[in-house]
């Protein structure tokens, strides 16, 4: 404090005064005052002082991709469940994937000291995190890793789950398995990438790079990508398809096809059961995503203050029929 | 504030110290004042005080049933994107159906001093909220009306949707039509099944009590109530489902069942035109409805002071295929 005070060239009280907000403050002492805070990142006082006051905000905040996509409402639903067993209500923003609005997202969610910050990052530089991390707001990482920094993450198994679609489609007879993934600048579009060559590997299949799509999902988008993969000289038997919104674009691109490819999607789906064929997944547990994540949260708010977690949760694959098909 | 002040039994110097969370205030006296605040409704003061330094939380608040379901997470998405453009934050909470928990939710972002309210409401009365409506807290409803108070509110129009489904059904002949509702108690269940029996009038159908069942849709219930319909002596030749969770479960329960009658959905839902027959919805805009809900919101926030304005948004019958079949 007696930084702030140097810097704003005032006495301690009149800081303390201003960080208390207690009137009889001149308004250009205050704003010289609260611009030295800013600029000596002093917020870790604050939230010192709410912490020594015992007193909390009462909220959580979560930053997704998109509050809209199934796959985080029922994420959000069991943080959701978590965070009120503890008397906390959920502030969510959705990122878009722009590393700029998750960056706002969550740093005004700390200006309005949440008392902690669940993410699912879009990007991959996360500095700008650790003066509220060390002024006392917890943060743990969903479904992607910090980029630059250590903190709590909960992941699913990406590689794993991937390798695991590869080995099926292979166990069936194909050997020409295309993969259709998100932005490779994502990180879980990067894993699977990863476990699909892998997969490939370990199957003896040769990794054909002109077998792979990395883009953002749209149905246009994913709609001209297969006709051309299925339009070539030697189309595909089967396809991996990245996640779930890559899964729905694909189904409905090929539901006229003339040919239609083996198909194991990433991300289990609302109705994959009911389709026809069933469609095979590599499911995870979402709920139990959220869960793990919610209750990491929950310990360190309440001072667990031990070394920053990585927890992997298994994924599993559910065969339902549109993966257990032979090459035609 | 002298009204608190007398009842606290303290100087009205002392009320406004606590309201402006000065120091000097002896623990006790606080606790006595704020317990008269309590007592009086003094809130209203606050917000005027909130107002008064043009100052916002920069937050709303949404209350719906489940954010978990699609229904609700796309009408989430659609008012964090109006909210995102007023610079707002969007505080969620599910209700999960219980009228005690809406209460606990609306008060409690209230209490957080939310710029303004949007509610899905569970419960018939909102004569709590009025004292935060006269504070200055605008409140719209959307989906359902409020009970027993006079409020801005966004519908779809759920009686000349569900007319509107029976007309289709009976104009492919079907004369026995069931209708799978969800509880009664919640007002667009009501509404629909007043739908039901004015499309029933209309074509000329007798009403039959026997072929409507209304309770929370659970995958469980919702098998066992179109089971038994099927069983009995004159089973139904058509459903109707009134709303996309029945839906769902209708389909499941159905798909290896020896006969399936013509099904029209309330609610469009996604990969409803891939399913096999792709299933005949009455279609909404639930974008729409977030949308225009929000917009009501902020034209509150920003002083719009007119009269209580009640919107209802038209739907679409959406023929696929599963309610253009003749009876078998």
């Amino acid at each position: 404090m007696s930084d702030v005070a140097r810097l704003a060239g005032v006495s301690i009280k009149t800081v303390s005064r201003v960080v208390n907000d207690e009137p009889a403050v001149h308004p250009d002492t205050a704003e010289r005052v609260m611009a030295a805070i800013e600029q000596l990142g002093f917020r870790r006082n604050l939230g010192a002082r709410n912490l020594r006051r015992g007193s909390t905000t009462g909220t959580i905040g979560l930053v997704v991709e998109d509050v809209g996509n199934p796959f985080y409402s029922e994420l959000n639903r069991a943080i959701e469940r978590i965070a009120s067993s503890h008397d906390r209500q959920v502030l969510t923003g959705s990122s878009d994937e722009d590393r700029d609005r998750e960056r706002e997202l969550a740093l005004e969610f700390c200006s309005r000291r949440v008392d902690g910050l669940l993410i699912v990052p879009a990007g991959m530089q996360h500095g700008y995190l650790v003066p509220e991390m060390r002024a006392g707001t917890p943060v743990v990482f969903i479904d992607r890793p910090a980029g630059d920094i250590v903190a709590d993450t909960v992941l699913v198994d990406n590689i794993g789950g991937t390798v695991e679609a590869v080995t099926h489609l292979a166990a069936h007879g194909h050997r020409r398995i295309a993969f259709l993934g998100d932005n490779v600048e994502i990180y879980t579009a990067g894993e699977r990438l990863r476990g699909f060559r892998e997969g490939c590997a370990r199957a003896g299949i040769r990794y054909d790079e002109g077998l792979v799509v990395m883009r953002t999902p749209t149905e246009e988008g994913v709609g001209d990508a297969v006709r051309r993969l299925m339009a070539g000289a030697e189309p595909p038997t089967a396809v991996v398809a990245g996640n779930n919104r890559v899964t729905v674009h694909l189904l409905r691109a090929l539901a006229h096809a003339p040919r239609r490819p083996a198909l194991v999607g990433f991300d289990d789906f609302e109705l994959a059961d009911l389709l026809d064929p069933p469609v095979t997944v590599v499911a995870h547990d979402v709920g139990g995503l959220g869960e793990a994540a919610a209750n990491l949260l929950f310990a360190r708010i309440q001072g667990d203050q031990s070394a920053p977690r990585k927890v992997v949760l298994p994924v599993r694959l559910v065969p339902r029929g549109s993966g257990e098909v032979a090459p035609a």
